[in-house]
């Protein structure tokens, strides 16, 4: 909250001993900055809103309010209302998941799902297992209940299943509470879990007996190749995330936990002591927009969308960026992740990208480590194509600035060149 | 959630431990109950949505929607939209409060804020003081966070002051993480906090240096008295947690938290980890309804009705009560609170109750520690008077037939008078 000066903090030794691990989210911190007119930003993962119909949306808040106002205006159920419920269970049925209106809660945005589930499982000390990079919302949610989170690496074909195993030997009768998994268009990754990867990961998630925790927000967002199959289509004890955000609009709040029966009676206590209840005026709203508006063909425009502005990242990218660099090639979703060599800090390089007008989110931020320090996160949804490629082209120039001295000591064999020396 | 059967659990070992502290809350279970059509409810603190008019909220959502569409529709910043804030600042002003926009962090409902703050200062073993009784949703929220609930008793005029410093006393150096009121209107036990009391707790607060968190929902729901001065109106070190829900309708999920800043900063950070932001379409929703509707008749017209209702209650009360019952007279809110012998068990009594076609929220649900079985807190905010009229007639009708047996206990000396063996 840059409005708030932080003065001397009396109650400084007062907070609770968890607020230590909570760190701000530099995506969030980022979100003023990248308002800027001038400015274009890769940082934020938000949603090119201005092609859901806005008219259509007032229309369906308006008849929504007008015909049920007495249902939208009062509390709901802390599970959600029945009727957004139904529409949860026919959108996972498009995707090929088939799951009943009762292994469903509503939730507030995935966020909420991510937090209910940590709040549920999580004790101080307790492992959980991520993703390395991993979404930065859900290092932030899990750490606010003190666990040691180990990251498995990711290469093109999602999180190393090989690694995990490793992991999971490593850990031994410790165990782990859940294993936490983007499988489609990685956040901030951008890579897609194979299918062979997914029936591995359900193997060693049986063996262990430990869940897994599948969060799904860009799994709609596909550019090209074939659909994979969700874990949760696969194996009826994984716990899935889904949200209204990317196919719907993110202001409503509005997204959904599946879950194995025992399991959600136990979350729906802990969202009753976080909220009472979701929105019934979100819910009702987004009820009648699915049911009234054509959102099918809203949501293949967003789809088209996203995909010239990710062809526009990628032929800029290739355009510019250095040799030393490499990147990821999404197949959907909203990012590119970039790795620069060793020694390239992003975060010093913000501030220098910031001045030349273009943004990015540094990809320490998606580590609890500080790993990732020469890695950064492309978002490739908010910008037109025309903006990205000057964006990736100042950034570009940003970075090759801090390249030509590491080239220099290269050259005089000061420190090995990437061939050799990649890890 | 009555439609999960909950099977065998096989994670029953896995959950994080503060769930063993994490209870339903009973007037939430009894919501389905409540909501048969035969059924006369004193169980629930709904709104009575069906006064606020539902076309200007449509049209208000409508116009919103249509003129701020990409910001309704999009991610918005974790403290709230500054229009929001601005509104607050001007209702707080109304009530005599003096607080800018950045003392104000927009929550998901006055609850958010109670589990955000719990969040924020309660590690386990904490001791955190409340109200016996007081607001369920406030148990829940901090038994999350495995505290240690110290509740000091309540009197006509509000908390008891001398037990409050005895309690003080007792906990010496330990201390105390915050002490947690509802002054106004109390939840549930129907009382408001003097200004004396008020001036006390304040000094008490200062004294042994603990915060104070003011909960103050139905502030505004005054139907006779003068008002009487916010606690942050006299002290702006102490945490309000205000709500829309009563002025407006809680189906908005929306209600603030005002702190000092460093308390704010952290909170913010918590709030973030929790749902990254709030509803901007519920927010520009309530923007435009302040401002474009007679929303001050419409409070006015609530609480006319409230008033009513509570005439309704109290006279039904005094005419079908036993005499060995006492209840508290509410100025304002929602909720008177009953007293009877101790031996009743309304818990046991809620069962026969429904039976004869009304509910009601037996007292210990509202205590930490198993006080309040023979107490019930009975809402009169929901039903219309001639309802009510019955439904105090049916209840009384189901305490009558406990109280014959407690009565010829007393004549043959079994048991002793109330008068005698009253605490």
């Amino acid at each position: 909250m840059g409005t708030a000066r932080v003065v001397f903090d009396r109650w400084g030794d007062r907070y609770a001993s968890r607020l230590a691990g909570v760190r701000s989210s530099a995506v969030r911190d980022l979100f003023a900055a990248a308002s800027r007119p001038d400015m274009i930003s890769f940082s934020g993962g938000m949603p090119e809103v201005s092609r859901v119909p806005a008219a259509a949306v007032a229309q369906a808040a308006h008849d929504a309010i007008l015909h049920e106002g007495t249902t939208a205006l009062q509390y709901g159920t802390s599970n959600g209302r029945p009727e957004t419920r139904a529409l949860i269970v026919e959108l996972m049925a498009e995707s090929g998941v088939r799951v009943s209106a009762d292994d469903i809660i509503v939730t507030a945005g995935a966020q909420q799902g991510l937090d209910l589930l940590a709040k549920t499982f999580i004790d101080p000390g307790d492992v959980v297992i991520c993703e390395g990079p991993t979404y930065v919302g859900a290092l932030q949610a899990f750490s606010a209940y003190q666990p040691e989170i180990r990251c498995v690496p990711l290469d093109a074909d999602g999180m190393r299943m090989d690694l995990l195993e490793e992991e999971l030997k490593r850990l031994g009768p410790r165990g782990a509470k859940f294993i936490y998994t983007i499988p489609n268009f990685h956040n901030p990754g951008g890579v897609t879990m194979s299918a062979e990867r997914r029936r591995r990961l359900l193997e060693l998630s049986r063996e262990y007996d430990i869940p897994v925790v599948e969060d799904d927000p860009y799994g709609r967002l596909r550019f090209e190749g074939g659909h994979i199959k969700s874990l949760r289509a696969l194996d009826d004890e994984v716990i899935y995330l889904g949200t209204f955000s990317k196919i719907f609009a993110p202001g409503l709040r509005l997204g959904w936990l599946v879950a194995p029966r025992p399991i959600l009676a136990k979350v729906l206590l802990v969202k009753q002591a976080a909220d009472l209840c979701g929105s019934n005026f979100a819910q009702v709203t987004a009820e009648r927009y699915f049911l009234g508006t054509r959102w099918r063909r809203v949501l293949q425009d967003l789809t088209r969308t996203y995909a010239e502005r990710r062809d526009a990242m990628l032929a800029a990218l290739d355009e510019h960026f250095p040799a030393e660099a490499r990147w990821t090639r999404p197949e959907g979703g909203f990012f590119v992740w970039v790795e620069l060599p060793p020694f390239v800090d992003t975060g010093a390089l913000l501030a220098e990208a910031v001045e030349h007008g273009v943004t990015f989110v540094p990809g320490d931020g998606f580590f609890p480590d500080g790993r990732g320090k020469n890695c950064m996160r492309l978002a490739f949804c908010y910008a037109d194509p025309s903006r990205i490629a000057e964006g990736v082209q100042r950034l570009a120039e940003v970075i090759e600035d801090r390249l030509e001295l590491y080239r220099a000591f290269i050259a005089a064999g000061a420190i090995p060149a990437p061939e050799e020396g990649a890890a």
